[in-house]
């Protein structure tokens, strides 16, 4: 191992991040809803990811990992493959720092996704939409341009990044007693769970997944990473499977995960659309749908959720 | 005339009421878009009364309205004709001070704006939907029960409420160049109008509101009340025509009254919503649209626009 090359996850790499990046994105607002208090019997405070820049969290991971290499590093570019977030979020970070962005996207990825990459200056490489096109197109851009690869989550540098978000969510509240957070691939929990629970021992930090993909509650409970097979939730932000280098923290400093139906998270999008008038994707609903899915005991509580993006179709709504 | 009422609106008034209303109702924030002020070529400053309480800036009039009333006054409770968010409003204003609210509303008024009167405690009493029916159904209510009749916006109490936007927005903001703000029945653009003149003389205040509901331009530009006659816009909020009061206010304060089109109304909306993930009702989406359809020379100024309100109903999208 490189001995430069930190093997895990500290607040001080989280710190760093923010530091690096807390210029180039956004310090999102903490929400608080009367309604939804009444309704969950506990004080919820919500950092809205939704109104980050590109429109989702990824934008913290992928501009922390961009601003972290090295001028040589750095000089042929980065690529990644993302049918999501994280393809537009590291073309804006690429474009910010001045080199390319290669994303290798599946040829059925939404055309909202797809616009969104070439708005921010990424070029994009489309394959069949399997994890064999998807990885040896990757390979063919790296080995051709000689792009430095950018994980979407399996990556120290991304996971510190999306860990910025637990430090300003405990800046603005600091007796937080719980957070929870949707898991999908992995770097957003793993980041804040070590921020968190070196920030504030005491607190506990909770992920939420769909049960329609619930690799990540199975994996928790086995201790080993079991992969998703085709998961079908319409939170497909939330489809991938974690990484060994998101499961190593997860194991270590997250205290549970927790799984909510499709029909849950149909039901807590809507009801933050409706209740706090914000725009937030199915993905980023999961946090507060195992809330009003009654899976957690709140009561009384100090709730930290983060609403993770805000990216969708308004032409196909869930209802 | 009353000696102890006023005969028109001042920025005392306005300060009083944001003194009165500044503890029971939310100091909205003042969101910002990069991607919207590149699209207009000007810095625009977005005071978001959709996450006012009650979803719109009705609750700011509406709460200094029954704040104002002296115990005796009040004693009988508060009444109102509403199909919108001031009857929600009122009831919420009520509820806070131990008063009953009667709203009368037309029975074909959509499910969700009644069921958001009775979330606040208000009685419904339903008419057919004339204003005709409208008025005598409301008579009946005050002769009977000897209720306060407040009306959503011809009054000055009302009008000093919803002022106070004006007040925060440029206390936020304070070199603002420009203010947009939608017009109805003119209570929101008379107070804004009021305030931001007497606290900032150089700033330009004008009102957007629907071309199919021009009742407001068609008064400005011949100088007396000219009512509308079943408006179709989808801007419900802005049907109503002008009353006596916020006209004179109007006159006096107002810079200019733009009208902008249906299709206007609806891509701004939907451009509210898709770049800045928030919920804007159609009426509070025309102060936007006026910039969207290249109503206004605003290159390089500093914009203030009033989100109205967001609420509507999410199975009913225009798109």
């Amino acid at each position: 191992m490189d001995p430069q090359r930190p093997a895990h996850l500290t607040l001080e790499l989280v710190r760093e991040a923010h530091e690096r990046i807390k210029d180039k994105i956004a310090r999102t607002p903490v929400m608080t809803s009367a309604t939804l208090d009444g309704l969950a019997n506990a004080e919820l405070f919500f950092k809205c990811e939704n109104f980050q820049k590109t429109g989702a969290f990824k934008a913290r991971g992928a501009t922390n990992a961009v601003f972290s290499l090295s001028a040589s590093q750095a000089q042929k570019g980065v690529a990644t493959h993302s049918s999501g977030n994280h393809g537009a979020a590291l073309a804006r970070a690429a474009r910010l720092r001045g080199i390319g962005a290669t994303v290798v996207m599946p040829n059925n990825a939404p055309r909202a996704k797809q616009d969104s990459v070439k708005r921010y200056g990424g070029d994009i490489v489309f394959c069949e939409p399997t994890l064999e096109a998807r990885e040896s197109a990757l390979e063919r851009v790296i080995a051709d341009h000689g792009a430095c690869m950018i994980h979407p989550y399996n990556d120290l540098r991304v996971m510190a990044g999306q860990g910025t978000t637990a430090v300003e969510l405990i800046e603005a509240v600091p007796d937080l007693d719980v957070i929870l957070c949707p898991v999908g691939g992995g770097g957003l929990l793993s980041g804040i769970a070590v921020a968190a629970k070196k920030m504030r021992p005491s607190i506990r930090v909770i992920g939420v997944e769909p049960a329609a993909a619930d690799d990540a509650a199975r994996s928790f409970r086995s201790g080993r990473i079991v992969p998703s097979v085709n998961p079908t939730t319409i939170a497909d932000g939330l489809r991938s499977s974690l990484g060994d280098k998101t499961f190593a923290e997860i194991r270590r400093y997250v205290d549970d995960i927790v799984t909510v139906s499709e029909q849950s998270i149909v039901g807590g999008m809507r009801r933050i659309w409706e209740v706090m008038k914000i725009l937030v994707e199915p993905s980023g609903a999961v946090a507060y749908a195992a809330l009003a899915e009654g899976k957690l005991d709140v009561r009384s509580r100090r709730v930290g959720l983060v609403l993770t993006g805000g990216n969708l179709d308004l032409e196909r709504l869930p209802w």
